[in-house]
């Protein structure tokens, strides 16, 4: 159902979206336009399913104690009122899995009406309507069934769902698709390293552990801060080490990377709480890398934790945007059964 | 005056002086133990000038409108509190020059008592005790005049002050030494790259700018917000071109970089005001780096930046620590005269 389109040109980056404040692009913006006609170069998504970002999850969850009702409510209430699902507090969003509904004359991602996509930018500058009030979701799970529509701007990206994967499962992969790509650049730059992955059992964290031991790592030490966690990941063989401790606590975490053969020349850092900062600046090696991809990451702690432990180390902000990571990461999950395992017990 | 030893071993890295949350290191600490007595591997530092954070000091302008009275006794009342200087809302703190007062018997920093040093980890991680109430401080400076004393743990870093200058001039340069020394390297990875800093006329800028042309940029390129710096940095002739933009607004400055020979190869981000993260990813060419030094800086807003702009771009959160920092900072003001001209003009 095409509608018109918009006359005038729109920016590449969607700034002609942005309704406040002026003059930011559309991932600081308070409030965007959600209007279905597309300027030239845009898509329209017709939204399947939502994942929300693991820190929003997390922090909305906490905030409301688990009541479902109560996550549902702010989930509507938050993409009403800004027009993108874009959690205040975290600052992170998600993705969204749909079909092609339109596209515009002028738009160059090449998608084509009818294709069921993933969009692999935030949800945090995605405009979005929600039209189903999420009545098939009950605020328990970070996949949320939802009816609406999405926009994706000129410069956007947006892969084409795998036919041979159930959509939750290529969904779940997606979202996290710029860890296993950035772990394997990074290990890519070192000699045998010795790789520590913080959350080895979570979803980047298994993806980055299987990409750490492809591209050459040395060891891999999987992190994880329940034992019930470490069985799975030994059973999932992803890691050379598996250790269970408290990543927020930063000498706890020094001496059980050590003792499971690091110190790390790259670490690697996929969970979701705040704090972990120290810990990871301390289990690695002089020379070293750090990646930090949880959303609770805090700058400021990174920064100044590294320079008052004297620790010659380069910290990566981790970039979701890795040329080839959808494809990449999706080929992980097909050919490492230990990763396809995790996920699918995670769903 | 040596004060007795505590008996007990602390940790290298300071442990022992937390006194809340427990488990946590220094910098992360609410509160810090600030007895005089030494922990056998600490120094004391006898205080003369703290260097507040440039976004910290900001902040605190801001919040108390420019009253330098207010600005005084807020931070007399967080080091009092916390132990240490390390302002709540932005996360940092900044640094100091004092005289070595002691030594204890484990020490491994080689210092010795009676020499002026300046520290060159965070306050934030520092115990503090002020004893004058800053009375020679009139809250209109960074840098604060102060009696009282200061520890360093047995992991820490305090660099001699240089001889040849004055003590404002050496702080000034000490307190922003880990940007050049980051900025060499990163561009030390590149053939004659493109490099843009962000904020090019303040001190890491102006530091960044200079290290980066010493190491091989094709072409500098400075950025200020107003003309008055523009033409301070054109006096200094630290950049093949200075443009004037507002680097909050991310379209203009991607124009003005690309105007001025980019995009940047190496995008350094120097200047401490919120919102310069989609700009610099925006005016930062594909394969290229960006190193966030301010403590202004977003952990979300550039990670969810660069991935909604689908920017293939490394982002380096700006460790304040690499070896030879201080030498190479305090090389660059002596060898640089228009480094150390923008320098004179800020004290």
């Amino acid at each position: 159902m095409p509608v018109s389109h918009v006359e005038t040109a729109g920016d590449l980056v969607g700034t002609h979206r942005v309704l406040a404040p002026a003059g930011v692009l559309p991932q600081a913006a308070e409030r965007l336009d959600t209007r279905p006609e597309l300027w030239p170069d845009e898509v329209r998504i017709r939204v399947e399913r939502l994942n929300l970002d693991a820190a929003s999850y997390r922090q909305l969850v906490e905030k409301h104690q688990g009541d479902g009702e109560a996550v549902r409510a702010e989930v509507l209430a938050i993409v009403r009122e800004r027009g993108k699902m874009h959690n205040p507090v975290t600052g992170s969003g998600g993705m969204l899995i749909g079909t092609v509904e339109e596209v515009g004359p002028d738009s160059t991602l090449g998608l084509r009406a009818g294709e069921r996509v993933a969009t692999l930018v935030s949800l945090t500058l995605t405009p979005l309507v929600i039209e189903d009030d999420l009545v098939r979701w009950d605020g328990q799970s970070e996949q949320v069934p939802a009816e609406g529509y999405a926009i994706l701007f000129g410069r956007s990206i947006a892969a084409s769902l795998p036919d041979d994967l159930p959509a939750e499962l290529g969904l779940a992969v997606l979202d996290v698709c710029g860890a296993p790509a950035l772990t394997r650049r990074v290990v890519d730059g070192y000699a045998q390293p010795v790789v520590a992955v913080i959350g080895g059992a979570g979803k980047s964290g298994s993806l980055s552990l299987a990409a750490a031991r492809r591209a050459g790592a040395a060891r891999t030490i999987g992190v994880v801060p329940h034992e019930s966690e470490a069985a799975q990941l030994r059973d999932a063989d992803l890691a050379d080490a598996v250790v269970v401790v408290d990543a927020r606590d930063p000498l706890a975490l020094r001496e059980a990377v050590e003792q499971a053969g690091g110190p790390a020349d790259v670490t690697v850092v996929c969970v979701d709480v705040p704090g972990c900062e120290p810990g990871a600046i301390l289990a690695t090696a002089p020379g070293g890398t750090i990646v930090f991809f949880s959303m609770a990451t805090s700058f400021s702690s990174a920064a100044l934790g590294a320079e008052g432990l004297a620790a010659d180390v380069e910290m990566l902000i981790g970039n979701g945007y890795v040329p080839g990571h959808a494809a990449y990461a999706l080929d992980l999950l097909r050919t490492d059964a230990g990763v396809r395992g995790l996920f699918e017990r995670r769903l």
